[in-house]
């Protein structure tokens, strides 16, 4: 994991991971009040618990006395109890009780996280603290709770590497194929595409059309059947997220009273370790906001279509895995150029992190 | 695994895989006609498939694109299309189609392998393709459909060397008492043999007689409480075939009216990697060739007798495995002198091939 | 595991074993008259069986002629006879035949270990014989049949290595807070203790008084909701055996009429390999010595807090085993001078047999 990068290298599951950017956590009611929640992230166990204002606290999830996880620990007011001796930590880390003597030692410290929370997730900054400060959230605000938009989420941990995810993610040529039986379309494949690389953002945008709708899309909007405009933009803005955003748009309706309906995925990609990824999404939408079922149905959707996506990713770790042949190199197309550029992008970050 | 191969050493689970040998890759009816195939062969993922003139494709199953499995993929006519991003090759492994480039490139190419299929086997080389061409398949016509013989089959994967399988295979004094249980007489044992060490093969041939059959063949014969004789070869052919031959007659009958009864199995036995091999094995007789039951009866008897084998085999490797002292020699015995032939072959040709 | 020991480091999963010691290899009734029994103990795999006048041998569960489990195969008389050729060998590992051949070859020997069995248990010595024969057993004779006392006993396989169930077995300080919902009660943390560090043995005693009696106590004593005394002594003596013993007295009987109730229990720690361990644990108490029902009710109360225990060990096994940061030291506090005492002691002691 820590062999120096190569120049122009394609990040893969060997490169180290990228600290310095915000990743979600988790969704917010996995940190429950009473209680702490531990998860893997970037390699590393982390424990997170709220204070009794609410505020969510992340620390290292291991007691520097004997190494019992402090997420199997009890939550007292402010301060975590753990579960093993009883010694006390306050959310800076800061050792507050040793129940067995009169000092609470200094050297007891916890290393912490800078988190904050936006709900409905809980975002983590694990490298360094300083760069933190001057790094604004990935913009994403229509994911959030109060935004106006109906959202509805889901979870999945992936065991493949967050590269391939995010690689997924921007290419779009693979729904025709990989997602025949979902969201894929015939026409897709083929349909015309620009690809701008930005000094930051990465961004694909494909418009097909005229196409028909998959019923994900023309089931809420009644649009079975017609003519339809899909612009699909894929945006990839950090290691931690990436987002899908779709116009659709109905093209028999007459020219002036055509309405553009988006829907937008904020994809929330957070390495557990180098071969698993936290993957929580968000779909969201600005139409038929009140309709409860019509969540229900596009969020069952996404899940069929994005479970695909998890089928191919496991396989193709295990393929990687499994080539007695490790020198393998893999061949890029043309369409592969934001993919590409991505990667190598992850790969120079983590070079000059190192 | 690629350490050298010192001489007169005896292979095993370290040893290099003998790449130039024909090895049965599957049962003909793995390889239906629309679907692909995937199986892990000497260490190696291959994707089979049929073209529509039903002749049987080997490639290797990695997507030179992206690494998605070919094994997971779609079969349209000759060709096998990625399930991933619809790129499509041919039987040769020579990309035909990106379809979101105009251009196939020629960088996108699958390795293949050389495979002849004789039902209900399939064969694969995974070696220099310009020996297979002047090397014949192992000679064993009677396990082949249509051969006149009544045969029935099956498939054991078993967690052990394909080595150890093979030296098993050639070492009948273990009857006795691994399989005291099923085809094994108390008599066998001690029963007289010999040892025939050829250029290619190697033969062990055990005469017991008088003796009584045990149920798996005196009862398909009506040989129950008769003296008998069994006279049981075992010939080792190539590392992908071992043949143990029975030759059944009744002691009882008067000399000039008694038939030889032949049974014979035909032991195809294929690296998956190291520590695993895939055992197919086609069980074929003359007698009672119309005899379904016998038939049933028969691979009943041969599949009880295997699992005592799998169980001998994977327990072995398991305490060979777990040993700390990794240096530890097990010591050969006279009756082990056809395995040990086979074993310092193996590791021979291994050398040769490095 | 075979790195240098450090001087004064405190031994964990990484020390080698102590094999100049009595471990308890397994219960009496583990090896049955008729049938040999298998056990890994210090990473080395060990097969048992009982003599025809019931004495029990141990040898390396590894028949030196084809690696055939010892404890997979049959034993006949005083004699163990390979499950797989049918070779013999007798209680000293030596070869008595080869079914095959006329002669045993003495190449075929099987390392045997010293046993001695003092009911209900069977000891082990996997070092220096000639360092046995100068090693008395453990001293815990009210644990054994015919003592006297009252016993119950059971067995735990646990992930994590034994330093650390003995570490845990010599701290308690932790029953307030790991087991409060067992047998720890809100004043045993701050009770006042004290350790004495012996020669060989490593002592650590609290008295709790006036205090409460759990449920577990109380309740076989008829002492609930009375001022009584509770005193714990934590004995180390080997690294096979630590022993817990508890003196119990109503607080509320006139002073002259006092009776000290005693309850102990022998901690039998036997590392299986280096991240898991054996624990036997037998009970005994010297009241209400013909009750069967508080025999059980105390035994059930024991195993739901070992339960705990166990918790907390393979937790702490899989934090220290994920944690990235390898170098990772964990801190100490005063309450830990016995545990640490004992661990640097076992560092020592393995830096000595190396």
């Amino acid at each position: 994991m820590s062999q120096p990068v190569p120049k122009d290298a394609l990040a893969d599951e060997h490169t180290p991971f990228i600290r310095n950017a915000w990743y979600v956590a988790c969704f917010s009611e996995d940190v429950p009040p009473n209680r702490p929640f531990g998860r893997k992230l970037l390699g590393e166990n982390v424990a997170f618990y709220r204070k009794s204002d609410g505020t969510v606290v992340a620390m290292k999830d291991r007691c520097p006395h004997r190494s019992f996880p402090l997420s199997a620990s009890r939550v007292d007011g402010d301060e975590i109890v753990c579960g093993y001796h009883g010694i006390r930590y306050d959310s800076a880390g800061r050792c507050k009780l040793v129940p067995t003597q009169a000092a609470a030692p200094r050297a007891l410290q916890v290393p912490t996280f800078k988190v904050i929370e936006t709900a409905p997730v809980v975002w983590i900054w694990m490298g360094d603290p300083t760069i933190a400060e001057r790094t604004p959230l990935p913009p994403a605000p229509w994911m959030l709770d109060g935004s106006g938009w109906a959202t509805s989420r889901s979870y999945l941990n992936v065991q493949a590497s967050y590269v391939f995810l995010h690689e997924n993610l921007l290419d779009l040529s693979h729904l025709t194929y990989l997602h025949a039986a979902t969201f894929g379309t015939p026409d897709y494949a083929k349909a015309p595409f620009e690809t701008e690389l930005g000094s930051e953002t990465i961004v694909v945008r494909r418009t097909v059309q005229p196409t028909r709708l998959p019923p994900i899309y023309a089931n809420p909007l009644n649009m079975q059947g017609v003519d339809a405009a899909r612009i699909v933009t894929s945006t990839y803005f950090t290691p931690g997220l990436s987002v899908s955003a779709v116009v659709l748009r109905n093209l028999e309706e007459p020219q002036d009273r055509r309405t553009d309906h988006h829907i937008r995925t904020a994809q929330l990609v957070t390495p557990c370790d180098p071969t698993s990824v936290h993957y929580h999404f968000i779909v969201a939408r600005d139409f038929a906001v009140e309709d409860k079922e019509a969540s229900e149905f596009i969020l069952k959707g996404i899940q069929a279509a994005f479970a695909e996506d998890v089928f191919a990713l496991e396989n193709i770790a295990r393929v990687r895995r499994e080539d007695p042949d490790q020198s393998f190199v893999e061949k890029s197309i043309s369409s592969d150029r934001a993919g590409v550029t991505l990667r190598r992008r992850l790969s120079s970050l983590a070079e000059q992190e190192q």
